[in-house]
């Protein structure tokens, strides 16, 4: 522990930062984070006895996880994995944080939000950003070529957090990639099957998924007319077109991005566009589209990813959608979001990430989103060897927020054990009677319990179980132990029935398999 | 990314560093660490066409997991999570950072292990060290007073890795606490029986549940005279013995401790002696034993602890040894540890981490380990209120190492999908009607794959059965459509017969259920 001397030190040193700040005008967020730092210190100081008093809290923009919140997570986990090992995924872990130059020069401007570590002597670290990243790490060290996995792990991004809004600092993706080179479109295909499953599944309501591919994206730019050193740029105002009106963003476009008002007006009728594999064989009829070859690559892949679509049955919820246009950097074909349309889902509108350069500004109710990225393992391969990946993510951390709401809303309690019965007794003294019997259930594979006290109340042994949704309670007494029999008593009904010792855990088995 | 100019300042920098430390003979370690960053600045300046070079690894002392690890992880994790459920445990999830003071304090020694983060403004934040701290945090944050909880997460720690013998930077930590105020030992007596059910599950081989507490130790040491202050000292000593002679052991009391032989020689006699229930009546009758307070309560409780162990039937595996000393401070109580005792198990024998004083110099084949903590929950509460616990942490990267060993030296394959059928064509032209096939059978809930090729051969897709393990392929084949057939092939047995439309998911269910 740091003596209170090295603490007082720091308390001046933070102070005269808090007071420079304030005289250079500095940002209020940045004043108030050294404030608050200053705060904590002074906390750590204590009070005038000394006493060293903590902040009890966890960090900024995260989170603990209580029993319940765990309970709901586990099943929303076991429905995605179940859906990746349907689709014959392996899975594969990379540490939590990576040699911080791993990191740089993958995320263009949202750098700024990585965490590195202190350097304490040794390598320089940053906590990992995504999956993506580590994963064409793992690839291209171990010279993977092929491969389908799926990692569900946290990642960190030192974000203003709006944890109302299921965004945090430190939240969990949930990614299934393909690597290989493979004939076009079928692993993209199956990308966008696993996100119907998967939605489906949830019953989040429902839901559609945008097709776009960045070549066509960049081909729209350029037979409009915009310039390459905008592609980007414009590239990202579009990308706002799911929470501001087309007046807006063509406003910014000319007016902050300095596009010609007719480039945008080209821009404006393509990006209304939407549609199935007729809006492709149309725009490859386009007179403009059809002279760019990029656009035209995309879109024959476009029509192809539709046919696939239509055998793979999940045509209905998959659009074509012009003004699709994904932040990061590394998408070279296919991109795809899903979104959740139907009403009653709380909005994310003001959810965008740092302006527009985020994946995760992807708009209301987005809860998946992903693409092709051809070009990322290589720029770990020290020949740059190249392996075309496509990928998806699953929006885990909103998808929790929208089942705790569920929950919440339900009148079904969520529990947070599975204990299927509770060892009691009626009378005091027998503790050693209910342990030995717990101990026969727990060897048969029950899921069982006793409270751990000498003589606890029947009315508390049956009032915890009534809490905590347990549905049995196996009850001892003198009478029953002289009777050779266990009491078996059903929470929910209350009906009590005498099983002989010898017959009670094929009971239970019975009883609790039923539910 | 930083620029060449930004780069070549750095390695100005770092190259001065290590100078001066070869100079001022610093330690080796210490300046191979610096060299190493000096070499990674070097590289990525890159070569002379200034081309960005990475270094292609995970930072020091962690490690991706590849699939087939993977497969095995989940394996140890379901036998230990089965065991938790089966006891009744909730389970909670904390950050994997904490405000740094909440860890202050804590670790003794080992705090120079903590990693810190960045000051990047806001708060100063370490990673966690261990589930346990994070634990007590939550409890008193939340002002919880009675759970049963288990966490299973990774932990860091800045420690020199051996990580051919398990031991990691970044590793999983597997807890099970029971924390609240209880009747004495029953709680602490469930902790033994989970630990025995999971190793005797998990089938490691012959093990042992050495037990002793701290007030007997505490105890101990004052009937042998060793003055107050040298307890933690001597007590850390102690802990060596299952990896150092007595003699070397009283060598290091004597000698660099400066305790007197007398003293020493009184210990000696204590802590050859270990037994079972008859040991603790035995002690409590012991003249000098019996008048030391602290002795006898604990003594009591052993006894008790033990009569609640034959109870829950997993007395053949248990041990009071007077010589068990774990390191952590924070233990008050009861303290046991679990070791492999069977030959053939790799021994960790120069495993201990720094001296003496870490929970994980825990011997030869130390599996599990844990104790009675009351003091940490009050150590976070504003108004000192504590919360009684007692929990066990199993040593699940040393299960692992094991684990793999055995796979290793199995001719079993370990399987890293559970795909049960491929969906293959034995001509060419059949993209469509596979896809068409394996959505029915992924509608159905089968696992199921294609190979991601217009027209894969039918060798290549027997051959990836064979390697992944897969049981089944349903082939199509142009005969095969016109009949309203598949042909089933079971991959073992080469064995093949059609199977119509209708029936083949019955078919695949009955036959992938067998297994």
């Amino acid at each position: 522990m740091e003596d209170r001397a090295q603490i007082q030190e720091h308390i001046k040193t933070q102070g005269e930062l808090v007071r420079r700040l304030k005289s250079e005008k500095a940002s209020k967020e940045q004043i108030d984070e050294e404030v608050a730092k200053l705060l904590q210190l002074k906390a750590q100081l204590g009070g005038e006895d000394g006493k060293h008093q903590f902040v009890l809290k966890t960090p900024k923009g995260t989170r603990d996880y209580n029993p319940k919140q765990m309970a709901i997570r586990e099943k929303v986990f076991n429905t995605i994995i179940s859906c990746f090992k349907r689709h014959g995924a392996e899975t594969i872990d990379t540490p939590v944080f990576e040699l911080k130059e791993t990191l740089t020069g993958k995320y263009g401007e949202d750098s700024k939000l990585i965490y590195d570590l202190k350097d304490q002597g040794g390598e320089l670290l940053s906590l990992r950003y995504d999956l993506t990243v580590p994963f064409a790490r793992y690839l291209a060290m171990n010279k993977i070529t092929n491969i389908k996995r799926y990692h569900i792990a946290k990642v960190y991004r030192r974000d203003n957090p709006a944890m109302t809004r299921g965004r945090y600092r430190e939240f969990y993706q949930c990614d299934f990639d393909i690597a290989g080179q493979y004939d076009a479109m079928i692993p993209d295909a199956e990308c966008l099957k696993i996100v119907h499953e998967i939605l489906s599944e949830l019953q989040l309501g429902e839901f559609c998924i945008k097709v776009n591919d960045r070549r066509i994206l960049d081909g729209m730019f350029a037979v409009c007319g915009v310039p390459d050193e905008k592609f980007r740029t414009i590239c990202s105002t579009v990308d706002k077109l799911d929470k501001m009106s087309w007046e807006d963003v063509k406003k910014e476009m000319v007016n902050e991005k300095g596009l010609s008002e007719e480039a945008a007006d080209q821009i404006g009728e393509y990006v209304s566009m939407r549609g199935g594999m007729d809006l492709a064989e149309r725009l490859l009829q386009d007179q403009k589209m059809c002279q760019n070859k990029q656009a035209c690559a995309g879109l024959s892949d476009i029509k192809l990813l539709f046919s696939y679509l239509q055998l793979f049955q999940v045509t209905d919820k998959v659009v074509f959608d012009l003004s699709l246009a994904r932040g990061l950097d590394y998408y070279t074909g296919v991109i795809y979001e899903a979104v959740l349309t139907q009403a009653g889902v709380p909005p994310l509108a003001s959810d965008s990430q740092n302006g527009a350069s985020s994946e995760e500004s992807a708009g209301v109710g987005s809860v998946a989103g992903g693409g092709r990225y051809d070009g990322l393992v290589g720029m770990f391969d020290p020949k740059g060897r190249k392996v075309p990946c496509v990928g998806v993510s699953i929006g885990i951390e909103r998808i929790f927020s929208i089942m705790e709401q569920k929950a919440e809303a339900s009148a079904e309690k969520v529990r947070t054990t599975e204990v299927q019965v509770m060892v009691a007794s009626a009378q005091k003294n027998l503790l050693e009677e209910r342990l030995r019997l717990v101990t026969e259930l727990w060897n048969a594979g029950i899921k069982a319990e006793v409270m751990y006290k000498k003589n606890p109340k029947l009315l508390s042994q049956l009032q915890h179980c009534e809490e905590g949704g347990v549905p049995l309670v196996a009850i001892l007494g003198e009478q029953e132990l002289k009777d050779g029999v266990v009491k078996l008593r059903v929470v929910s009904t209350r009906e009590e029935v005498d099983i002989s010792r010898a017959d009670l855990i094929a009971e239970i088995k019975r009883r609790t398999s039923e539910a």
